[in-house]
C-alpha cells in the first residue's frame, strides 16, 4: 500500500518533508506555485492554489492535502472538504492561523495568556486602545503578514493612517495589541493528529533580527521544568481547541516574571522546528507527514543535549551560500548545513545551519561560526 | 553555485543519497535501469548502463559521476574518464571491486590480514588447495556475486564440477578462500576523498543470515580499543592502497584470538553503514556525496553511544512492510523507519529500521521489535 500526501506550496518547508517522506517510504507529490521550487523535485503540478479546479486535480491524486504555508482560500479548502477531501489542518483550523482576529478571539474563550488586544476599525479606536495600553500599540493587518510584514509599532493613530484609510483592503479592521516588555521570545512545537495524540518538542528560545528568526536555541536556556511543561500544556490546549493537525508553532514572548504570552501560531512546521531535523528522534518534517497521514506520532526526545540553529538569509543577490561549502565544511565538520535551492537575494531565507552536542557554548559557537563563513561568501 | 552529482543505478542507496543532497542544496541525478526504481525521483534518465553512449550523454549533466552499484563495466568508465569525466570512485580502483582474484591480489600486495586465497583454473588445483587447508574451501567467481550468490562451501573439487565446467563464463579462473573459523563478523567503514582526506565511522558487528545482512550492532560489541584503531587502520591502508574515493565498506571475520581477515569490499554506500543516518553526525551517504564531490568530510562522531539497524527483508509478494506502520510506528515510537518504495518479494532487501540510544539491550530490543511487527505484516 502507500500513503500519499500532497503539499501544497513548494517552498523550503515542503522540501523538508521530502526527506522523511523518501526515507520512510510516504508518497509525496507538491503542488508548486512555479517551476524551479524549493521543492521542485517533488512537484506534480504547477499552478495557482487559489483555483479550486487546479486544487481539486492535485487532491485526486493523494489521500490527504496538506501545506508548505497558510495561504489557501479557505473556500477553496471548504470546497474540497465537502467533496470528501481530507484537508489536514482543517478550514476551520486553518481559518484561525489566516485571520489574527479570529484567532485573538478563540484564544481568549479557551483562556490562554495573550496580550491585551482589541479590533480596529477607527483611529479614534485604536488612541483609545493606545491610551489604555501605556501609550504605544502593536498593530497587524490580520491577514497576510509573516517575518514581520504587516506589523506597525504605534503610538497614535497618526502613525497608522494609511492602513486605516484602506482598511477595507484587510476586511475592515485590523488587530491592536499591548506591546509586551518582554525578555525574550520562545517557540512552543507540537504535532497532533485527527484522531487527537499529541506530542510536544521541548520549548525553544527564538531569536529575532529585524522581525525575521536568526536563531533557536534548544531547549531554551534556564527554563525551569515547570515553564516547560506550562508552555507544553499551552501548545497543546491550542491544538485541541482550534483543531489543529499536523504541525503546530506557537510563538510566546516571555516577561520578567516568567510569565508566557502567545504572539503567533504558525500551523505547519516552522523555523523555529528546523533544529528537530538532527536535535530529536522525530523532525518536524517526519511528524507532520504522519499527523496529517493520522499515522501513530515518532519520540520527540532529544538526540543531544543541546541544539541550535542559525538562519542562513540572503546578503545579496550573489552568495548562494553553496559557493561556501569548501570553506565552511572543512572549518565546522560538526555542523549540519541546509539550502534550500534557492537564488540568492538579500534577506531571503536561503538556509540554515544546526549543531547539536552536549556542551552549549560550543554548540552555539559552532553554528554561529559556521553561518558566518557561509555569510561571508 | 551547484555542485552536481550523477548517480547511476536507482536502488535504495541512491534513493538514500537523494535526502542528504536535498538536505544540503547539492543537485543529484540519477541514471536509473528502469522507471519506478527505489531513486525514481530524482532519475533524470533511464537506460542501460553497459552503453558507453547513454552513459555519456548523462555525464554531461554532472561534475561527477557516482554509483549505486559496482557494476559498470570498467571500459564504459575507462573512456569516460579518457574524456575527462570525473568518475568516483575512478576504474582504478572499481576493478578490484569488480574482480575479487584482483582484490585479493592487490591486498595481498598492501600486506592486508587476509584468509589465504589461491586463483583456481582446474579441478586439481582447487583439490589441492583445499587439501592444504583443512579439507573445505570457500570457492567464489571472482565477479557478480553479492549477498551470498556467487559463493559455495566446498570440500572436493566436484561439489564445484558445474563452475569448473563453466569457468569461461568467470573469466577462466575462481577464487578459493581458506574457510576462516571465525566467532562473528565485522565491518569498518571509511570515506576518502580524491584529494586524499579520510574519515572513519566505529567498527560495526554485522549479523549475516543465509548470506545476507540481518542486523548491524554499532559500535561492535565490546571491541577494545586497539581492536577499533586496527580496524580503522586497515580499511584507511585499502582506501589509500587502492585509490578508493566515496564510502568504502571493508567486511572483515573476527577470529577467537581477536584477529581480522578481510572478507569483502564494497566501494559505494553500504548496508552496514546504513546506522548512520541516525546513528552519526554525518551519514554515509552525506559523506560519499561530500567524498565524491571532493568536499571537507563531516564529522563521523555517534550522536547516541549504540546504534542497531536490522534489515527488512521481503517475506513473500504482499507484506510491503508499509502497510504495518500504523501498528509498527505506535509499539516503537523510537524507531526510525526506512522503505525503499520496492514492490513486495521474498528475500529482497525492502527497508531498515534504526534505532540509537545508551541502553545496548533497549536499542536492539527496540529495533527488533519493531522490525517483527513489519515482519508480521
Amino acid at each position: 500500500m502507500t500513503f500519499r500526501v500532497g503539499v501544497i506550496g513548494g517552498g523550503q518547508l515542503a522540501r523538508m518533508m521530502v526527506e522523511p517522506a523518501l526515507a520512510m517510504g510516504l508518497d509525496i507529490k507538491v503542488f508548486a506555485e512555479n517551476e524551479g521550487s524549493s521543492a521542485a523535485i517533488a512537484a506534480t503540478q504547477v499552478g495557482d492554489y487559489t483555483k479550486i479546479s487546479e486544487v481539486r486535480e492535485f487532491a485526486k491524486t493523494v489521500d490527504v492535502i496538506t501545506f508548505d504555508h497558510e495561504h489557501v482560500p479557505l473556500n477553496v479548502l471548504e470546497a474540497l472538504e465537502a467533496e470528501g477531501v481530507s484537508v489536514q489542518p482543517p478550514s476551520k483550523a486553518l481559518k484561525f492561523a489566516q485571520n489574527k482576529l479570529h484567532m485573538r478571539a478563540r484564544l481568549t474563550e479557551l483562556g490562554l495568556p495573550m496580550p491585551a488586544w482589541a479590533e480596529i476599525k477607527t483611529a479614534d479606536e485604536l488612541n483609545a486602545f493606545i491610551a489604555e495600553n501605556g501609550g504605544v500599540a502593536i498593530l497587524k493587518t490580520p491577514i497576510g503578514g509573516y517575518d514581520g510584514k504587516g506589523v506597525a509599532v504605534v503610538r497614535q493613530a497618526s502613525d497608522a493612517a494609511q492602513w486605516l484609510v484602506n482598511i477595507s483592503d484587510f476586511g475592515g479592521s485590523l488587530l491592536a495589541e499591548q506591546k509586551v516588555d518582554f525578555v525574550r521570545e520562545l517557540a512552543q512545537l507540537v504535532a497532533r493528529r485527527p484522531s487527537g495524540e499529541l506530542a510536544h518538542w521541548p520549548l525553544v528560545q527564538t531569536v529575532q533580527r529585524d522581525g525575521v528568526c536568526s536563531e533557536v536555541l534548544v531547549p531554551a536556556p534556564n527554563a525551569s521544568q515547570e515553564q516547560l511543561n506550562r508552555a507544553a500544556a499551552i501548545a497543546e490546549t491550542v491544538a485541541n481547541g482550534l483543531g489543529v493537525t499536523g504541525v503546530l508553532a506557537v510563538e510566546m514572548f516571555e516577561t520578567a516574571d516568567g510569565q508566557f504570552f502567545i504572539n503567533e501560531l504558525a500551523m505547519r512546521p516552522h523555523n523555529s522546528g528546523h533544529f528537530s531535523i538532527e536535535g530529536s528522534v522525530t523532525s518536524q518534517f517526519e511528524q507532520h507527514l504522519r499527523a496529517v497521514l493520522d499515522l501513530p506520532l515518532g519520540s520527540t526526545d532529544s538526540v543531544a543535549a543541546h541544539s541550535v540553529m542559525v538562519n542562513l538569509l540572503g546578503v545579496d543577490d550573489l552568495n548562494d551560500f553553496v559557493s561556501s561549502y569548501p570553506k565552511a565544511l572543512a572549518a565546522y565538520p560538526s555542523a549540519k548545513f541546509h539550502t534550500y535551492g534557492k537564488s540568492a537575494r538579500k534577506g531571503r531565507k536561503m538556509g540554515h545551519i544546526t549543531v547539536i552536542g552536549n556542551n552549549p557554548e560550543t554548540v552555539l559557537a559552532d553554528a554561529k561560526g559556521a553561518a558566518s563563513v557561509c555569510l561571508q561568501g
